[in-house]
């Protein structure tokens, strides 16, 4: 199968977040076509985009003219497709391992703090900030809580959340972590996730993929 | 690998349900360790079950002395592990698709509706219970207009979700179909996830999982 890869991305979108760093740990060259969540009440309820996506959210990867959804069929997909530069390890417990931790942060975290989830507590059931700001530092706390403890003093543990080799578990931490300090979540409390953090942050890979390296992210305003 | 496989699991958790029915599909035979999730402040809290997941979250897997965690993750590892009455599509195209459809409900849908949400909701929040229920139909709605308009006139489609055989895609759908009755929602609004629920449920695997028929269920009370 050949074909251009395009990523519907958002530059603050940790779902897409997840596959930037997918698409960088496995060096496919690809093209981001940007998604405004916010502008003219969220370019992705509009009707092109919701062609591609009717769940109205990013990430989508075209492969030609194949769309795939969900950033973690996604990242499973570019594994399967391209299985140079493994983001999968190699034994059907580690992967299974590696699933569970992507999914504790894509399943039982981050969903509940999305953009439409705060959108519906701001303008349906008028829910004030600090409140919302709590409900978001709540579940990642909870979550945190629950990963830290399956990757501290596990000997699966490396570098990384599975071993010496970055993977989907990292591929999706990362960008929790980013949301985390973005709501002022206090993470010296998980030492084990703020370690591998580091280490993951030192990849040029991980650096390309951050939101404020993305072409749509809001060019930095220098200090006066 | 061999080992007794063991699954953790509630009779109402729809995250069990999807297990169940992959274990039934793949024929493997197995036990069930009943997890109350309301009984003295939910089991899922105490230490014994923390310290196998540490999310207080049901579904595990034991495989051995292995321990599983998250169902998708589950039902990948059964996949691998236990190749025989594959519940995964053979390319990876169809794979990606299979996958896309189980997160958006395992991701999008069933865990913003989560007991632990509800009870937050209740306790946290005071939100009145005819919100929290219009709160939970919301999701499914979004949720199975998203999935029924990537069924419908989709020539991937077929009896189930994805061509003829049932697939993890199935084991997560009809669960949340199963929810979405017991909230309310008119399911006659989504035509084609209607047919795959009624075929799937003609089918002695589909019919052992559902949670009226585990043993943890409560005795049905003959009318008088």
């Amino acid at each position: 199968m050949n074909g251009t890869l395009t990523l519907y991305s958002y530059w603050r979108s940790s779902a897409a977040y997840r596959v930037r760093i997918g698409l960088q740990l496995k060096r496919l060259p690809h093209e981001i076509a940007a998604v405004h969540l916010l502008r003219d009440g969220g370019e992705q309820h509009g009707e092109a985009y919701q062609a591609l996506n009717p769940q109205e959210l990013v990430p989508t990867l075209k492969h030609g003219q194949r769309v795939i959804r969900q950033s973690l069929a996604i990242l499973e997909y570019l594994e399967e497709t391209f299985p140079d530069q493994p983001i999968m390890p190699a034994t059907a417990r580690d992967r299974a391992r590696v699933r569970a931790i992507s999914q504790m942060v894509a399943c039982d975290i981050h969903p509940l703090n999305n953009l439409r989830i705060l959108q519906f507590f701001e303008n349906g059931w008028n829910v004030p900030q600090p409140e919302r700001e709590a409900w978001v530092r709540r579940w990642i706390q909870l979550g945190f809580a629950a990963v830290e403890s399956l990757l501290a003093d596990n000997p699966s543990t490396g570098e990384f959340c599975e071993g010496d080799l970055p993977s989907m578990a990292d591929c999706c931490l990362i960008p929790q972590v980013y949301n985390a300090r973005r709501f002022g979540v206090d993470m010296s409390e998980y030492p084990t996730i703020e370690r591998i953090d580091r280490r993951c942050l030192e990849m040029p890979e991980f650096d390309l993929a951050r939101p404020e390296n993305q072409p749509d992210a809001p060019p930095v305003t220098a200090p006066a």
